[in-house]
């Protein structure tokens, strides 16, 4: 008879406070048998795992760590992989597939594979400022351990000329500042320097500390490992301390929710026929 | 003596699914006296909401239940005023902003303003495809109801050229069905007809449904309302029926992570001094 199936489920346990975590990312960590994370991480569930068998690690050993959960998850192990914010948005959900490629795993196999999803840092950075990602934006990680500079680059590139709200992941860290000095220079070529930048960091946890400043400024700041740089389209705005950006362009209705002559609710915006699209 | 400050909280759901609502949420709709949300969104969350007083109103009629939930609490309610996935990304938090301003709020003012993170669309359905988000990605609404088609066009170009995966929000709608299809042609102009492409309708909801293909053939498939489109960058593959986006570029590592040889863990990316990144 087949050994009994593991289960390895990749979760993510949002900025870290409990209140943050979902349900059923609670219910893999409480029923795995080995949690596997980040020492940072660990730490910030703790109430979770109280008598578990841990398998902690370094942050620059992320693939021993997704190596360590999937071998014990496919020998028969409940495992809880644990990453910060969600585990699929810059989270340990791409290691483990690529651990199961090199194993040759197969649907069906053992592990059973579960991912659960969780609140982004973007999110959880968002909620702390304003509403600055209620209309289209991007996300970029500065790290260039892994990405050679020239792609991120290009991508900055295009995000700020294209008029995304920009999310910056992995703005610097000790030996890592070039990258973010680089990143402003970039942006403002195509942005005011008046548009609104909040740095966000450790959100929801002990040290939290939010700054909303603007592109010219926001370099005059403490910019970290655990800061989240959030960059405002052309058309967001600050509020009362806020960092707003309107869901679309005012183009249809007043600020007194009246329909503008010559457009219909539910219907796609009817431009001036004289010219491009403005940006109110 | 001043009234009793009301209070508003602007709630994500996330999915839909109770499993995915974060505690912090949970009991900001429970502490409420007065929910107002789209009805959709109500029903599923209807086991927290028993015996309270509840505004719903339909898809269109956002701005006046932005208008209710802030009204009824600057009056002194207590008010939870929902969105879907996260509130903060495509949601209700914008709209709260612009009739504060409207209303001349300032900070200090009642009510006192909550926004709680949740899980947005994009995590919960790229929780159901794989790792699609693990590297830099965008977040697009096709809708041109309050946004000018020229706009969202430039940012699927930018996106598309600068190689990000691709989140589409509102795709198409009943009468709206050509805005993915002019997206597709701008995304193949810079990407093989091979790229990865999932499909994922009313993630964790009952008529839950995903598709994975790629993005030659993704508009054969059924794309509307409820559906968000994930579409990858090159760097995505397709493994056992995940779509998976690898996290960086594998320039440094062997796949059996071993450090390449001129490449140290920890520092950036050494690059070919001949010529510009590759791709891999």
């Amino acid at each position: 008879m087949a050994e009994a199936k593991g289960v390895l489920s990749v979760v993510g346990i949002g900025p870290g406070a409990a209140d943050h975590v979902p349900p059923a990312a609670s219910r893999a960590i409480l029923e795995a048998d080995l949690i596997v994370g980040y020492t940072t991480y660990i730490k910030l569930v703790s109430e979770l795992i109280r008598g578990k068998e841990i398998v902690r690690t370094g942050m620059t050993e992320e693939i021993g760590r997704a190596r360590a959960a999937v071998t014990r998850a496919r020998d028969g192990g409940r495992v809880a992989l644990i990453s910060s914010g969600d585990a699929g948005v810059y989270g340990m959900a791409g290691l483990v597939f690529q651990v199961l490629r090199e194993m040759g795993w197969k649907r069906g196999d053992s592990p059973e594979l579960h991912i659960i999803p969780g609140v982004t840092a973007l999110s959880s950075c968002a909620s702390l400022v304003g509403a600055p990602l209620v209309h289209d934006f991007c996300a970029i990680s500065l790290s260039d351990l892994l990405t050679p500079w020239p792609i991120i680059a290009r991508r900055i590139e295009a995000a700020a000329a294209a008029d995304f709200v920009i999310g910056l992941y992995n703005p610097a860290s000790g030996r890592r500042t070039r990258q973010i000095v680089e990143a402003q220079a970039i942006i403002k070529k195509y942005r005011d320097g008046k548009t609104p930048v909040a740095l966000v960091k450790s959100a929801y946890r002990k040290l939290q500390h939010t700054v909303l400043t603007d592109l010219d400024n926001f370099l005059d700041y403490e910019i970290g490992m655990l800061t989240t740089v959030l960059v405002g389209s052309s058309n967001s705005y600050v509020f009362e301390g806020y960092m707003v950006t309107p869901r679309g362009y005012t183009n249809k209705y007043t600020a007194d929710g009246e329909v503008r002559p010559g457009q219909r609710p539910g219907f796609s915006l009817v431009l001036e026929p004289a010219g491009p699209a403005q940006e109110r």
